[in-house]
């Protein structure tokens, strides 16, 4: 979703209202097949579906629904105080963007209330924090699985570029695992700027790239780090690199370019807490 | 491919005389629409395409084509003694899967010939060598990440169940990004008993598992290691377990279950280096 059309609508609104309170409840939408589609439109409601997905869903107190399908044998991952659809395991898929493995349960759901970065970090004690900064990492696959090591890894915000970041969808939310609805996801406008914030608040900030100054452990610190990663092929934007303090590289064999950037984050999110630990 | 549709035929012959051999030069195959499909049937022949994996497949004198397809702008990427079709981009990808990003070249492949274990682990000199086994891992973007970080970190082999891994496949190659034509990829019948014959040329087995015994670092061994992962999911069978010298785990948040399989290898691989390094 860009931040063009966040804006006017009441979509935005502030960060806070969207707190446990759920909207549009008086005008429930009617199921509709125009809803098969795993990003829908402009207002970002999507289809989020498998196990481990709709139950870190369920379990969000900031996640908003709008229709939840199940099967039989999924009904009881629902609390009791929603109400699921039980359809068959044919019926949901057909709602779902082809080759969706969805496990029995589906939720109709809208993007997470926006974030605000400092909001967001004062929540974890400063001095071991972790800030996951992606550069324009646009592909779900790759996004998903950094979250979900971010998640594993206790990382305090994951920080993506509001028009050049995957949107909220079901195949994020799949490769996340669940971690979409655990790890803080903070979209801001302009990395750069970000940056600079993070520094003001103290961080340490990292960047990784192939041909980074120092190693990993060199360029590693005891206090709040923020690791800054690069777009798959591209890399690392320049001006984005100019604001960190200092650029790392993982060591690896010449006879391959470069490590895959959602393995590459996991072998850095893993060195950073032996380092601290 | 599995072991029965392997032995007969002649697309299994002796692993050397594939070396270096072309074969069925004497009828090539004339373009055919229904070759449009990323894993055509039991001879495993299929298309690889993508700058990276295609490079990476060309340099490779184990691999044999049956049709090299670029377009203007990547003729340069094949060597002078072959002889690309030169199509525009469109007409490339109608002869692949849909959805293929071939990046201007594409390669009609046969898979790579089969690989002995004992032989090919005996390339390296004992003392460092890393050995990865995969207890069924059937997702092929799992794997093909695999395979990129194996190669990025030097393994020696990477070992894969016959008849529970992804045939070779564009979607395998891409997202192995050339790792595929790079890292040893030795596919066995049994992994209990591939696990014997790791432990009778002395490599210390280490199982990784969310619930493994000991963390990685603990049971990290200074010699030759083989390391086995295990499925999405299921994780590593019990008999397969049971084969190792010791159980491992990677240290991660109780707010997320476990990591990527993918995920979990590459901060493994480091580590291990890590330790011997």
């Amino acid at each position: 979703m860009s931040p063009k059309e966040r804006k006017p609508g009441p979509k935005v609104a502030g960060r806070k209202e969207h707190f446990g309170r759920p909207r549009q409840r008086d005008a429930p939408r009617p199921p509709e097949r125009r809803e098969r589609s795993d990003q829908a439109g402009s207002s970002g409601r999507f289809w989020l579906y498998g196990t481990h997905a709709a139950k870190a869903a369920l379990a969000n107190p900031r996640r908003k629904f709008h229709r939840i399908l199940v099967t039989e044998r999924t009904r009881d991952l629902v609390p009791a105080n929603l109400s699921p659809e039980t359809l068959p395991p044919d019926a949901i898929s057909r709602l779902l963007p082809q080759a969706s493995v969805h496990q029995g349960i589906a939720l109709l759901c809208d993007p997470l209330p926006a974030l605000n970065l400092e909001d967001t970090v004062g929540l974890k004690p400063p001095g071991g924090r972790l800030v996951v900064v992606l550069d324009q990492v646009t592909d779900p696959h790759n996004e998903g699985a950094i979250l979900r090591s971010a998640a594993a890894f206790g990382a305090a915000a994951v920080v993506v570029q509001d028009r050049h970041a995957p949107p909220e969808s079901g195949v994020l939310a799949k490769a996340a695992s669940g971690a979409l609805d655990v790890v803080p996801r903070v979209a801001v406008v302009n990395i750069a700027r970000t940056l600079e914030r993070l520094g003001r608040l103290g961080f340490w900030r990292i960047a990784l790239a192939s041909d980074g100054d120092t190693t990993l452990s060199e360029a590693a610190a005891k206090g709040d780090v923020a690791l800054v990663l690069g777009a798959e092929g591209a890399g690392l934007r320049r001006l984005v690199r100019e604001h960190c303090d200092v650029s790392a590289h993982i060591a690896i064999a010449d006879s391959i370019g470069s490590l895959n950037v959602s393995n590459a984050a996991a072998i850095a999110f893993y060195e950073l807490r032996r380092i601290k630990g």
